[in-house]
C-alpha cells in the first residue's frame, strides 16, 4: 500500500508537474490528479491537471475541474516540457493520456490497473488499491499536506466511482475508513452520489434504452451494442455511456456483461465487467486490451456482428 | 448519539428479551434485531428475533436469519411473555409489530424514525442516525460486547440498506467509520451489496426492459406500461415491478413518472413518482387512489389508451 520512497523524494525535490489523466477520463483520474496536483502547489510547486480530452460535463463539479489543461502548449512554465516531471495517473503508458512520454524530463507512474506496460522512470503501480484516488491521498498524506475540502472531494468522487459507492469487491476497510475522514473534511456522500448516479440527461436515459433494447442474453453472458444510429437518434454522447456495462450484472445468472460501443464506422470500443471469478482482464488481453479482473476493455475493428462473434469465440477458450 | 442510560442498565440488569422487527420486514429492523441478539446472548440472557411476516427471501443470508421467530408462542421462556422485556426494533409502536405491547414486563424502543408514538417504558427514538442497525450497534459497545463477524454482517447490512450503500443525505462520517470497523471484522461489503441490488432474476430485467420500451416521456412526465402479454413473455412476477416506476427518476429533467401495470383484463393499477415539490398524492386523490407526495398511486379501468389518457387530462388541470 506504501508508495516507494523515491516518488516521494521525487515529489519533494522537483518543482514542475503535469498531471496527465487518461483519454476518455473517469471521476478516478480526473479526482486523483486535480487533488495531487492542488495538494503539490500548496506546498510551492508549479502542478497542472492534463487532460487531451477535458472534462466530461458529468464531472464538472470536481473542485478545481475548469482548470484542467487540454493542450501541453505553455506547460512546461517558463521552460519547456524538458524540464517538466510527467506523472501519469489511474493509467501507465503515455499513449493512454494521448502524448509523448519522452519530452519530459522524468516520468512517474501511479495506477492500480493489473495490465502494465514497462513506461515510467518511477512506477507505483498497486491493483489491491480500489482507486487512484486512494493513491493520491496516500502521496498527499506522504507529503505531510493537509487535506482540504476540495482534496477530499475529489478523493471521494475517485473512491466513490472506483468502488460504485462501495459496492464492488474492491471495496476494503481502509477505503471506507478514508471515505469517513473525507466526509468529516466536509465531503457530503449524497452530493456526489446524486451527481454520479441521479443526473441523467433524457439523451443519456434514452440511450441507455436503446442499449438495453439490443442486448441479448445467452449462457450467462449479456452482450449490448450501441451504434453511431443510436447516439444520433437520441442525441447521447459518448461519454453518456461510461456505466452502463454495468447494468445487465445486476442479473444474478449474468457473469459477464460487454458492451461494443461505435467510435468509426468499423471501429468499436468493447468493455466488458464480470462477477466474481470471471477474469475478463484476460478476454481483453487476447485483444490487445486491459484492465482489472472484473472490468476490462479492448478496441475492435469490423462489423458488429464480426466483432461480437470474435468475443464469442474468444469465450469459448477462456473459461468464462 | 447516546442511549439512554436506562436503557443500558436494562439490558444489562434483565434476563429475557425479545427483540421484534416492523411487519414487511427490510434488512435494517432484521440487521438490528440479529445483531442485538446475538450480543445479548453471548451476555448470558435469553434474547429471540422476532418478526411476524418473517424474513423474506431477499434477505436468508443475514447470519442467524434461520432463528427468526414468527410467533409469540413460547417466547416467554419458562414463564410468560409477561418475564420478558420486548424491544421494538426500527419502529415505535406495537402495533408495528403486530403484537400487544401491553402482555410484557417493560417495553423499549430503539427507533429512528421521525414520526413517534408514545409507547415504551425506555425510549431512544434519534431520527439523526441512518440506520436502526447503528443504533445496535452503539449498544453493544456500550454493552462491552466484542463484535462478531456475524453481528458485523447484520449491522452492515442494515447501514447498507438505510443509507443506499452510503448514497443517502443521511450518510455521515460516522456511519462510514462504522462501515470500516465491519469490514475489518470480516464482512465483505460487495457480498452484502450483490445480495442487495445485483440479485436480479432474469426474468425481471427482461421485464423492465419492455417497460422502458413502453416508456414516452412528454413535458417532464414519463409514462409506461406493463401489460399481462409482458408477464407472460418474461416470466417475470408483478412483486418483481416494486421500484420499476422510480427507475425514470434518475433523469434529471423528469418531474414525474408513471407506471400502469395491468391487473386484469381493462384493469390497471397506476403507480406514481415525482421530484421535489410535484405533488403525486393529490393526482391519485382525482382518481381515488392516495399515497405520499412523492408516491402515490390508483386503480384504473378501460384500455390502457383510455387509461393514460385519463392522467395526461388529470395532470392538465393539476399543475405538475
Amino acid at each position: 500500500m506504501n508508495p516507494p520512497q523515491e516518488l516521494i523524494t521525487c515529489l519533494q525535490d522537483m518543482d514542475n508537474f503535469v498531471i496527465a489523466s487518461h483519454v476518455f477520463p473517469d471521476g478516478d483520474t480526473l479526482g486523483a490528479s486535480l487533488a495531487l496536483g492542488e495538494a503539490l502547489r500548496l506546498i510551492g510547486k508549479k502542478a497542472v491537471s492534463y487532460c487531451i480530452d477535458g472534462v466530461p460535463e458529468s464531472l464538472r463539479f470536481l473542485p478545481g475541474n475548469e482548470k484542467v489543461a487540454r493542450t501541453l502548449d505553455g506547460l512546461g512554465g517558463n521552460g519547456s516540457l524538458s524540464d517538466a516531471i510527467l506523472i501519469l495517473m489511474d493509467c501507465n503508458s503515455p499513449d493512454r493520456v494521448g502524448i509523448d512520454g519522452a519530452s519530459f524530463k522524468k516520468s512517474i507512474v501511479v495506477d492500480h490497473h493489473l495490465t502494465e506496460k514497462p513506461f515510467g522512470d518511477i512506477r507505483w503501480v498497486a491493483p489491491d488499491i480500489a482507486a487512484t484516488g486512494l493513491m493520491a491521498y496516500t502521496l498527499i498524506k506522504a507529503l505531510g499536506v493537509e487535506l482540504t475540502r476540495d482534496m477530499a472531494m475529489n478523493i471521494y468522487t475517485a473512491l466513490a466511482v472506483d468502488t460504485g459507492t462501495f459496492r464492488y469487491s474492491n471495496t476494503t476497510g481502509w477505503a471506507l475508513a478514508v471515505a469517513a475522514e473525507l466526509v468529516e473534511k466536509g465531503v457530503q456522500p449524497s452530493f456526489v452520489a446524486d451527481r454520479l448516479y441521479n443526473d441523467w440527461s433524457q439523451e443519456k436515459f434514452l440511450l441507455m434504452n436503446e442499449m438495453l433494447h439490443s442486448l441479448v442474453i445467452r449462457d450467462g453472458v449479456a452482450i449490448a451494442s450501441i451504434t453511431l444510429d443510436m447516439f444520433n437518434r437520441t442525441g447521447a454522447r459518448p461519454d453518456d455511456t461510461e456505466n452502463f456495462v454495468n447494468i445487465p450484472i445486476m442479473v444474478k445468472s449474468i457473469r459477464m456483461s460487454a458492451l461494443f460501443r461505435q467510435v468509426g464506422a468499423r471501429q468499436w470500443k468493447a468493455s466488458l465487467r464480470s462477477r466474481g471469478d470471471v477474469n475478463v482482464a484476460a478476454i481483453a488481453q487476447a485483444f490487445d486490451g486491459g484492465g482489472h479482473k472484473n472490468a476490462a476493455g479492448y478496441k475492435a475493428e469490423g462489423e458488429l456482428g464480426e466483432v461480437k462473434a470474435r468475443l464469442l469465440e474468444a469465450l469459448g477458450t477462456v473459461a468464462v
